[in-house]
């Protein structure tokens, strides 16, 4: 970056977003933290634009206001306090099974005469109240319009940190992390936390109400965050729940040994269980609010059950059962395949692991276990199929794991506006039209097992919502490329309200960040950014890995192409090219029988070759240069053309935004020009490496005659 | 490695090969530092032994001896003292062009009566001389025989070490090293110096006169052993030079800017000359036998005179005329390429950037520059034609670089005897039959440059060396590899005689190594020995890149195969594999010229597909994989042949070695056992991946039917 840095950006928190409440006569009455923070908002926002604030214990007896923020239940102020004061028996109650954390955080909206009125049985519901005010700006304050109540689709909307404490010498501060250090720690410790407060603030705003702040892989220095070195995390914590989110930790499977001194992890071993139990118990006196464990076991080198010769469901549940009487949860990592395959065996698929790993398992797990998946069988690649661990877990509370942070989607060097992707993944019918979504799943409504039917609202256990892996650093601008705040802003929009389109999402994020009094974000800049960024996605998947197939980026680092860069590696990522065809064969017929893990009619549709939708083609079959699309192009043309296409858009894309410059911060709109010119130069290299790999296989010329080196 | 660490190994000097010596009467005469040290190892092996070692000014006034080291010139102390006292002005004649510093290390050895005599005119050719004693053996006492003169066939026999002294984050501690860390650098400061010494005997024992203690790529800590550090380089100096071994360093050509405080480096600029003059008088204050500097300038991000648009040449005369009068000499080496080469254009050779560069420069370089040529025109891979560039400069001292340290040759963990490569290419006619090889150009001697005829003796300048880059590190074995101990050995026994079979200086270092009292080495592990290493250089070639082709490496750390791991990249290094073949165009006639940078024959063997030889094929030439070999295999069937037949050698190594356990240490047998299960393992992946990756492409099947993945 060769501008100079800014002040930090205020994201979608600018100060004048506030204008609308804060030139109102606002009444906050109800009790607890939440209804402080909420309370503290209005009138900072009154201070600034000439509004006025205060408390009530009842609005019947205050004089008249614009806007009412009031807690339904607050002359009974021990219920006020149930989720948000340390009260930890109480707090069992929010999460337990079933749809109780989402009613908490509910509300509803409404505006009779002249007033608009929030209500709210908790605080939370207040906070979030808030946020849906200044989202609505002036509209909230004109006509009259009938209560509607607002509740979010998944209880818990969880941002995980990949950040180490101590920089790891080959990840960094922040594991794939692309918007500087972390907000939590620097070189060894913790960091000054006035940052924390404005990035949970942020984060209240758009729903997250969970959050992790310490990396999956779990080195040496992070194992004793849950120990000795539990005041730093409790610091984070006390400025977390401010604004309405709990803190999570990630621990290491192998604890009880590294920090316990134990001759064992076995989690069947008494002393094991003891050691969880006492050390958890610690944990919960100085957190009481405290969320519960992440755990990456038997994972890419991370130690697990395996070793003990334990299931994960013992693993998990040794852990959860130390949480259960707390009200803790343990997220448990899907996340287990061999990483030590042999290129060679073409029978190991590790698209089958986790499904192979975890269905078995299915109903032997605690109620606060909840299996955390990622969205795809292989690793948040830019086009994957759903995983079929989703539909496969009747008996388990299941969250769908979304990458924020784009590892494999342009690092935040390429925009690449990710809602339309995870939309597609959480509006994806794992037991096809009529059945349940993927975000209810996570929701906790999924089918009836016995009749295949879906049955609406709480099934047999609750959902374990929806966890994204976060994009934010201590990077002036929050996350490296300040158009990839879309991404963390949109994540937590569609935990809250899966719904919602992704063009909607991103057209809330426009107006918030571009807001211009008096009359909001100028329409150019609105049409620039959505024709920028509402396809972008697309664009990217159009100029990388082609068709499905996935991973053909540059070993370790996952930035640029690389096509068998991973080809003849352990990690069993492959694509199988070779002078004919290129692509996997995972059908129940020829190939490794990964179509078999899905329900109908995917395990169908994804075995026929002329079912299976064009963009998955080459994930589940492998088919010669010639064959035909569904679109009607060949493979092979199919690849040049896409490729050039791609790089056409990023260009289009960099023109777009060079004709905006006057509607934009010098300093933003230069961070993202330099970006952009990156992009260009990155798919340029994309379409040129992918062209020339699949020319100097095939032999094909590109039908146009364009230029293939 | 999981055997436990043994202590420090003696490599090729252990206590017992001194025992013909030690059991000896023994008579040293002479004045100066390297006869003291002399007169220390005779006397610590009689103190062994049971001989007896005496010190006297004259042989005829002692008693009767059996071996008598003596100073032909004892008479005349200050002469004595010539190259081995603080005598800064009298060391600029031994650095002069010519053959000089040749002449100072010779020596003549007889036998004559009971007594064995070395002669020498210098104390450096006493020292000399008493490692030809030790290596002679028994044979040194038995007959008589006539007097036989040994000099070194070049003048300096210099090792670099690529060692840092703070840990780079990238490259460790040692770039390119694979024996563990520094043996003079430990975590930014120098190290306890009594290993140094033990290097400094077994370097002064196969020949070693010169090195460099520090990294050509000069990172900032390391810039300042130049000026502010420059008493930890004094320490190891006063240690090395008590084994005849002068040291130099790597410096930094923007030193005068980043250590001087000066606006510019440019090469013209007075004050720029006034830094260099004054930063070199006080390093010759301060280490009056300093040898003088290595520059690796404007190559792979290091600074250098094309930033202040200056050449080569005025580069190098800049801090070679600030050497000169103290008796110092600048390598500069020629390794300069674009490292930022687009791979779309395939008109950009590598392999022409070293010719291009300084060819034109011939004549314009001072005396006590030293041009230090890599072997070959990339980059220390296992099969490359010899560099042109040695044939073209005759107005240039010319160094031949070697990589004794196994970047691209297994890394250490693979059995690699090197002395057959570096043979060859010492070897290597550049102007044809009869004309002067490679180590003669190194010692000064060149063809007549009008007649195009062999100059014997002084050319117009004199030799450059010969030059290695280090393989040992502070390992207990020093190389990792215990067997690669026969590399360094190799590489300074090539430096003094290059005339020797590498057969023969490994059964040299064999016969020291694993000498065994009273009759030496069993024969059955000698011929084991000379079974596997002999011929190991071919095997590691077998299964590797085929003919020539070189660099299909794992890009970074450079082990392991992956064929298309540079070849998308910015590196220049390519082999343009595609469906229907492979290699790398570099005629004159269809390619990008290299060939006609070799005077002929060269150039038209070369140019020419039925002359070029098969070895070399596609560094030269894009051919179909049927075309067919000189050998009369195509090139698709010789890939699979010499893959598949590499690996059974390497297995047939392992069952070698493991036939001979009962006549070798246990500890260094297990340590080289875990090696060559890493061989075959590694060995394996080589020969699957370049044939699958062929077959791929080719769609050929082996003839013989053999499974191809």
């Amino acid at each position: 970056v060769t501008t100079p840095p800014p002040e930090i950006h205020p994201a979608w928190l600018p100060p004048q977003v506030f204008r609308h409440i804060g030139s109102r006569r606002c009444l906050v009455h109800g009790a607890g933290t939440l209804v402080e923070t909420v309370f503290e908002e209005v009138a900072a926002a009154c201070a600034d634009h000439g509004g006025s604030a205060w408390r009530g214990r009842s609005p019947a007896r205050q004089p008249p206001a614009d806007l009412v923020f009031a807690l339904r239940e607050a002359d009974r102020p021990g219920c006020a306090r149930l989720r948000h004061e340390p009260a930890p028996a109480a707090l069992s109650t929010a999460d337990g099974a079933g749809a109780g954390a989402v009613e908490d955080e509910s509300f509803t909206v409404s505006r009779d005469g002249a007033v608009t009125t929030v209500l709210a049985e908790h605080p939370a519901g207040l906070l979030h109240g808030l946020f849906h005010v200044v989202r609505l700006g002036e509209s909230a304050f004109a006509g009259a319009w009938p209560a509607t109540r607002q509740r979010p689709a998944a209880g818990r909307r969880m941002l995980d940190h990949w950040d180490n404490v101590a920089v790891d010498p080959v990840m960094g501060q922040v594991e794939r992390g692309y918007a500087g250090g972390s907000l939590f720690w620097r070189d060894g410790a913790a960091r000054d936390l006035g940052r924390v407060r404005a990035y949970a603030r942020l984060l209240a705003a758009c729903g997250v109400n969970a959050m992790t702040v310490n990396n999956v892989n779990v080195h040496r220095t992070e194992a004793h965050l849950l120990t000795d070195r539990l005041d730093e995390v409790a610091a984070i914590a006390a400025v977390l729940r401010r604004y309405g989110i709990r803190l999570h930790l990630s621990v290491s499977f192998a604890a009880p040994v590294t920090l316990g001194g134990l001759a064992t992890a076995d989690p069947a071993d008494p002393r094991v269980r003891a050691w969880w139990a006492a050390t958890t118990a610690r944990v919960y006196q100085t957190i009481p609010d405290f969320g519960g464990y992440v755990v990456k076991a038997d994972s890419e080198g991370q130690p697990g059950p395996f070793g003990y010769g334990r299931s994960h469901a013992e693993g998990a549940n040794a852990l959860a059962e130390a949480l259960e009487h707390h009200g803790g949860v343990v997220h448990w990592r899907a996340f287990v395949y061999n990483h030590r395959q042999d290129w060679r065996d073409r029978s190991t698929d590790r698209a089958r692991a986790a499904f192979d790993h975890f269905a078995p398992l299915d109903g032997e797990f605690r109620e606060n276990v909840i299996l955390q998946v990622k969205y795809g069988p292989i690793d948040f690649q830019v086009r994957e199929p759903v995983s079929p661990v989703i539909a496969a877990m009747p008996g388990t509370r299941v969250a769908v794991e979304l990458q924020v942070t784009q590892e494999y989607t342009g690092q935040q060097r390429h925009l690449c506006y990710l809602a339309p992707l995870w939309s597609e993944v959480l509006q994806f019918r794992p037991w096809g039209p009529g059945a349940s979504t993927v975000a209810e799943v996570a929701a906790g409504r999924r089918p009836d097992p016995g009749a295949g039917e879906v049955a609406a609202g709480a099934g047999p256990v609750g959902g374990g919502g929806l966890v994204g892996v976060s994009n934010a650093g201590d990077d002036p601008y929050w996350t490296g490329h300040p158009l990839a705040q879309a991404n963390l802003y949109a994540f937590g929009r569609l935990a809250w309200a899966p719904e919602l389109t992704p063009g909607s999402v991103l057209d809330e994020w426009i107006g918030l960040t571009f807001d211009r009094p008096p009359g909001g974000v100028p329409a150019r800049l609105r049409d620039t950014l959505h024709a920028m960024m509402d396809g972008s996605w697309r664009t990217y998947e159009r100029y990388t890995a082609p068709l499905g197939v996935g991973f053909m980026v540059r070993p370790g680092h996952h930035y640029g192409p690389d096509v068998d860069g991973y080809e003849y590696t352990p990690w069993g990522t492959y694509h199988f090219a070779d002078r004919d065809g290129v692509g996997v064969d995972r059908t129940s017929a020829t190939g490794t029988g990964f179509t078999a893990q899905y329900p109908p009619p995917w395990c169908e549709v994804y075995e026929a070759l002329d079912r299976c939708p064009d963009e998955l083609l080459l994930f589940f079959h492998h088919v010669g240069y010639g064959h035909t699309l569904g679109n009607g192009s060949t493979v092979i043309q199919h690849i040049y053309d896409t490729h050039f296409a791609g790089v056409e858009e990023v260009v289009r894309m960099r023109g777009l935004w060079a004709g905006v410059a006057d509607l934009v911060e010098p300093r933003l709109h230069a961070r993202v020009g330099e970006r952009l010119d990156e992009q260009v130069r990155g798919a340029g290299e994309w379409r040129d490496q992918i062209n020339a790999y699949f020319h100097r296989k095939s032999g094909v010329p590109d039908a146009r005659g364009r230029r293939i080196f």
